[in-house]
C-alpha cells in the first residue's frame, strides 16, 4: 500500500510509492527521443488498458468496442488506490495516513495525431464534459476531497506517452496549492466583500494589456504575475467556485476558448511541451462566496531551477503583456 | 528596471525581467549538448567577467590576478539591481516594487573540472566561508530581506555554464517557501515549544532508517516526505536560526559531510545533475527560538509534470528510506 506523508513544517503531502520503488538503476541517464511503435491508446488495443469507467461513442458509427470517442481509464501503474480503508497515524513527530484514491487517464481522441490545436471544438467540449461526469462520480465516494485534472503534453513536461490524454488524481486530502488560493481568495472576500479572481477579471477587461483572447463566457490572459513565460489563464466571467456547475452554453465556449488559446501557442511557441491544470474548488467545502475556478496553462519552456524549487520564488524572462501581444497577434 | 510582483491570491513574488524582455525565438527548441569552448569563470579569464566582490588566494602561491582559489563576482545578466531606490505601488487589484538587489555567482574552484565530490574538504570549507561572507556584507543593505543561495548542477538542473559555481539571489522580500517554514516551526513551537527541526534530528538519530550520513556537528537525512527520489537534508545538530553563526569547527564538519554525501550521490546515480539550496532566517527577524537553518539538495531525476507544478502535491516513486539505504550502503 502506498502512503500518503505530510511534509511536517510546510505542510505538503506527499504519496511515497512503497511498492512500485525504483531503484537507482531505473531512473533514466539519457532522453531517447520516443517512437510510438505500438500505442495502448490506439483503438484496437482497448485490451492493453484497465477497462474503461466512461467511453462517449459516436451514435452515428455501427457499435463496435473500437468505436469510440473519447475513453476514460484506469491508470495501469496509479499513485493511489482506490480500494481499502483510509487511515490516518503518526509516526513520532510524522503524520501519514493510506494512500487512498483514484488515478485515472482521459484518452481524448481515437486520434493518435490529434493535439488540442487540431482537434475540432466539438472534440474538446466532449474532453471538458468528461472530466465533469469524473467529478460528479468521484464526489460520491465521501473519502475524497480533491480531484486534481491536469495535463501533460510533450516529454519534457512530463508526457509518458504521446497520444493525447489528460490524467485525474483523487485525493483524500486537499493540495496545498490549493488551499493557499482558497485561503488567499478567502482573505480578500473577507476584507473587500468581493470575489478576487472577479475584480482580476474587470481590471484585465478594462485594461486590455495583458488578455490573450475572449468570447462571450470566457477569458484567457497572461496573468499579471506569470510564474514562467506565456503562463495563460482561462477564466470564466461568470463567478463559479465549482467546475462542475457550467452549464451547456458555457461548456461550447470553453471548448472554443482551449482550441483558439492552442492554435495561439503552437503558432507563437512552434508546438512546444506543456501542462495544464484545473482549478476548482475541494469536493463539499463552501466556497462559492470567495472561489471562481480556472485553468492554468505553463508552456514548458524553461528549466525550473534550484532557486525556484527552494525557495517558490520564480524568475520569468518575458513579461505577461508581451507574451499576450505575441499570442494576440500572431497570425492564425 | 525589472520588476517584483506578487501573485495576488497566493502571494508568490515574481521577477519580471522588463528589459531583457525574451521573444518566442530566443527559447530554445532542442536541448544542444554543451561544449565549453571558451569559459569565462576560468583562470586567465577574469576580464570576462564583471570584477570581483570577493576573492580567495593561496598565500602559498606567489600573487597573480589569476592566482585565486575561489571568487564571487556579480551575475553578469542579473535578475535584479543592487542600485535604485526600493519603491513599493499598487496597480489596481495588483502590487509591485522595484526590483532591488544582488544577484552573485561564486565560482567555486579555479579547476573546470571540479565538482563538490572530487574537490578537496578544504577547498569545500572555502565555499561555505564564502557563502558567510557575502550573507554578512549584504545583510548591511536595510532595503533587503534575504539572501537566497543554491547551486545548480547540470545542464537538466538549469545550469548555464558547467565550471562549478554557486549563485545568490538578495531580495527586499522574503520568499513564499521560506515564510511558509518559518510559519511552520513558528507554530510547532508555540504549541509545543521545541524545535521541529530539533525534534527531526532527535528522532532520525534515534530510527536510524533515513540516516544517510553523521559526523560530530552534522547529520545528513533522506527526509520523510522528500519530494524528490534522493532528496536529502544537511542539518547542524547544534540549534541554530542563523546560518552566519556557525562556527569553525562546525565549518570544517559541514565541508565534511557535503564531501562525503555528493561522493555517495555520484556514486549511487552516476553523476546526476542536482540543486541545492541553503534556507536560513531572513535579516533581522527574531527566529532563533523556533527555526533552525540547513542544506536541500535535489538530485534532477525527475521530470516535474503539471500536476506537481499546479497543486505543490508531489509524487516521488523512492521512499526515503530505500534511498537513505542505497546512499548509505554504496562502496565509495
Amino acid at each position: 500500500m502506498p502512503e500518503l506523508r505530510k511534509e511536517p513544517i510546510v505542510g505538503i503531502w506527499v504519496i511515497i510509492s512503497t511498492e512500485r520503488g525504483k531503484r537507482p538503476s531505473d531512473f533514466e541517464r539519457v532522453v531517447p527521443k520516443k517512437k510510438a511503435v505500438f500505442c495502448p491508446f490506439c483503438p484496437g488495443n482497448e485490451d492493453k488498458t484497465p477497462p474503461s469507467i466512461l467511453v462517449y461513442r459516436n451514435n452515428m458509427i455501427p457499435y463496435s468496442n473500437s468505436n469510440w470517442t473519447l475513453r476514460v481509464v484506469p491508470n495501469k501503474f496509479p499513485a493511489l488506490r482506490i480500494e481499502g480503508e483510509l487511515i490516518r497515524e503518526g509516526e513520532g513527530v510524522y503524520d501519514k495516513m493510506t494512500g487512498i484514491g483514484a488515478h485515472e487517464v482521459i484518452i481524448e481522441s481515437p486520434v493518435h495525431e490529434a493535439t488540442f490545436s487540431n482537434m475540432h471544438p466539438k472534440a474538446l467540449e466532449d474532453v471538458f464534459w468528461s472530466y465533469r461526469d469524473r467529478i460528479m462520480d468521484l464526489k460520491k465516494d465521501r473519502r475524497l476531497k480533491y480531484c486534481l485534472i491536469f495535463k501533460n503534453h510533450g516529454e519534457a513536461a512530463g508526457a509518458s506517452l504521446e497520444h493525447t490524454h489528460s490524467q485525474l488524481i483523487a485525493l483524500p486530502i486537499v493540495p496545498i496549492a490549493v488551499s493557499e488560493e482558497l485561503a488567499g481568495s478567502e482573505g480578500y472576500y473577507k476584507y473587500k466583500e468581493r470575489c478576487i479572481y472577479c475584480d482580476i477579471i474587470r481590471q484585465e477587461l478594462n485594461e486590455k494589456i495583458r488578455v490573450i483572447s475572449e468570447n462571450r463566457h470566457f477569458l484567457a490572459i497572461a496573468p499579471y504575475a506569470s510564474r514562467s513565460p506565456f503562463e495563460t489563464w482561462i477564466l470564466p466571467k461568470r463567478h463559479m467556485a465549482l467546475y462542475e456547475n457550467t452549464e451547456v452554453a458555457e461548456m461550447e465556449s470553453l471548448a472554443s476558448i482551449f482550441s483558439d488559446i492552442f492554435v495561439r501557442i503552437d503558432a507563437v511557441l512552434e508546438n512546444p511541451p506543456y501542462n495544464f491544470m484545473l482549478h476548482t474548488s475541494p469536493f463539499y467545502e463552501n466556497t462559492e462566496p470567495y472561489y471562481h475556478w480556472h485553468f492554468e496553462i505553463v508552456p514548458k519552456l524553461t528549466k525550473l531551477a534550484g532557486f525556484e524549487w527552494g525557495s517558490g520564488f520564480f524568475i520569468n524572462p518575458t513579461p505577461p503583456e508581451d507574451a499576450a501581444q505575441y499570442m494576440r497577434e500572431v497570425r492564425i
